[in-house]
């Protein structure tokens, strides 16, 4: 066993005890404690977490809103950067000291998924909600320092100054010089998610018309990644008017609070964009939310793309035969990147400033403060909060 | 007032009595009677009906499923095809003499949706159940011989010796030397929106593999479209096996009864294509039947496309978060092809063999015995049952 410090090689293959933040309990706070952290195993990567930051897919999980998926104690946490500690066998594309990020939809590059252009799922590392062990072996690499294990989540678990991930799940951002290592912590899911949704999955062209219902940091990635794609019109839809104002530095042109509107919001959307938007962004969760961006869009070719997280039983909101008017509808994970192929490039291309990240981080809060960082975003006062390791 | 025979100009500008099979009430039998049919207005065409098959949106209609849509009396029918008997006012590209198909699903060439290559719809002439009358004056150009109008049905209305009907709804076909009149009726309705759905809706290529839900005329064309894309397995589903030996005819390799399934037809389907289907198309109208479709094909990359008309209330049977398994599901209408620009190069391959039509027409009667006809159709006996004049 050895210090949570980072050193060249004093670490590899052994246990290291560090400090985790531990839920033990479905809306629990966490629990700072030390844990362990045990070596990579075969394709595996231990990624000492440098920032990180909270998503409500955390949020989501840690209240255990799907009973099913409940597993405690655990370590919750999934968008994160860092720096590799140690590789398990068989890793060739990433080497101590390398500059990464964990992907919580990772990328194996050999099942049908991976090597489908259509897809960005995969088979053995994609999004798994009931998955807390590692793929390999099904074994925790977690457990308190009595020997009792701790579950992992999405992959990732970045609540903790080391993790293990497996090596499909880590995307290497080493090349990236134009970003600082706390900006690549975005890359690892609410920016790609966002943008990508945007480039990905709706292809918003030059001049299209867009509307993104729910401004949280997704939302808001969205309506940058319209905007990088010259999208004329871009419609914010939230019931916080607080969110207006960060959303008019990333490009949102026009504001619906659906508390003020006097007509269904779909109807003044039809109203101001002449029939209807050519894309309209789901990042709510709501299935009422869901059917007004269903509506929103243009007869004959609107696209509604879905991101939010839906914890309700309700089947879609829409009768088939509406599909009969020419909108589409479709789900949208990772915003449709790859993660270990495509992420890359992505980040250079943010490097580049085609995609603005300055906004998106709110706060920053050392790790220990993990809860204010908790109650920062569900009270829709944070973006993102950035956890100093 | 004139003879019902076409006769070069002699019947211009008058009105015509001739027979028609006019419907007085939600599934009352035809009544076979003269009517007057009165001479086309601006952008109009009075066609001469040489031959009209039927159609299940026929049957519902006549059946007056959906209480709001129902108008009698009332001429249904939608599949046809005939010579052009006279022209309005400032038609330009159809001229009498001119053998031509009318299409419910019309095209007026100016509005956002004709100019738009997304689409299909056309913003006057599209697809209204409710329309009852010409869209023009709001008239009807039928009457009985005292004089009480008659409705329209489906910018068309078939089952009449002589129609009226705008000049966006017709599509000119007199070029096509190489399939007879009798063929040609098939490109007015069913043929076009099963092919089509196939071909321009999923896009079928070549070594795909397909499921098609409902084996009737749609379905079986939907079939037909997929084998002439070189589809590698086209599964067939319905629960009448009489349907079993024209499919196979029509390409379809491998056939389900869902009565004589041990197991859901989904699981069956994904069991026979390692994972499931590349594109399944649901031609029943039922909500089981859809969700069955749905979950029959790829994760990852499966399209459904609903071509049934659902008459229940209940919703699409999806729930959102299924979406992020990278299904999508998308409606279509007259298989996406956009009828007067696109129909006349469909109607050339069909000429060259590309689509065989030999196997749909399967009865023919005459006229005078339209309500054989529908029975045929509605116990499953016929595909097409042709009707002459």
């Amino acid at each position: 066993m050895t210090s949570p410090e980072f050193a060249n090689g004093e670490t590899r293959g052994k246990i290291i005890t560090c400090k985790a933040a531990v839920a033990y309990g479905p809306g629990e706070p966490f629990v700072i404690e030390q844990i362990h952290v045990h070596p990579p195993q075969n394709m595996e990567v231990r990624i000492k977490i440098l920032y990180s930051s909270i998503c409500h897919t955390d949020v989501s999980g840690w209240k255990g809103e799907n009973e099913a998926q409940r597993a405690f104690p655990r370590i919750f946490g999934h968008e994160a950067s860092g720096v590799v500690e140690s590789v398990g066998k068989g890793v060739s594309e990433i080497k101590e000291g390398d500059i990464v990020v964990p992907i919580f939809n990772g990328e194996c590059g050999e099942c049908c998924y991976c090597k489908c252009e259509k897809s960005n799922m995969c088979e053995r590392f994609g999004v798994n909600p009931m998955r807390k062990v590692m793929e390999s072996d099904g074994r925790s690499r977690f457990s308190t320092i009595h020997g009792k294990p701790i579950f992992h989540f999405m992959n990732t678990s970045t609540f903790t100054e080391y993790t293990v991930v497996d090596s499909a799940c880590v995307v290497n951002l080493h090349h990236v010089q134009t970003l600082n290592i706390k900006k690549l912590t975005l890359l690892s899911c609410g920016v790609p998610t966002g943008v990508g949704a945007a480039w990905n999955i709706a292809n918003v062209h030059s001049g299209s018309s867009v509307a993104v219902f729910g401004l949280g940091a997704v939302g808001l990635a969205v309506a940058e990644g319209a905007r990088a794609s010259g999208a004329s019109k871009i419609i914010g839809v939230d019931i916080n008017p607080d969110k207006f104002i960060k959303a008019q530095a990333l490009g949102v042109t026009d504001f619906i609070n659906p508390r003020e509107a006097e007509k269904p919001v779909y109807e003044r959307i039809r109203e101001m964009t002449n029939g209807g938007v050519d894309f309209s962004f789901e990042c709510a969760g709501l299935s009422d939310v869901l059917r007004d961006a269903f509506l929103s869009t243009h007869e004959g070719w609107g696209l509604t793309v879905v991101l939010g997280i839906h914890t309700s039983p309700r089947l879609l909101p829409i009768h088939p035969m509406e599909l009969f008017d020419g909108r589409r509808i479709v789900g949208s994970v990772f915003g449709g990147f790859k993660g270990r192929s495509q992420l890359p490039h992505f980040a250079t291309k943010c490097g580049r400033g085609v995609v603005k990240l300055d906004d998106f981080i709110t706060h920053e809060l050392p790790f220990e403060e993990v809860n204010k960082a908790f109650d920062l975003l569900i009270s829709g006062k944070s973006l993102r909060c950035l956890l100093h390791f």
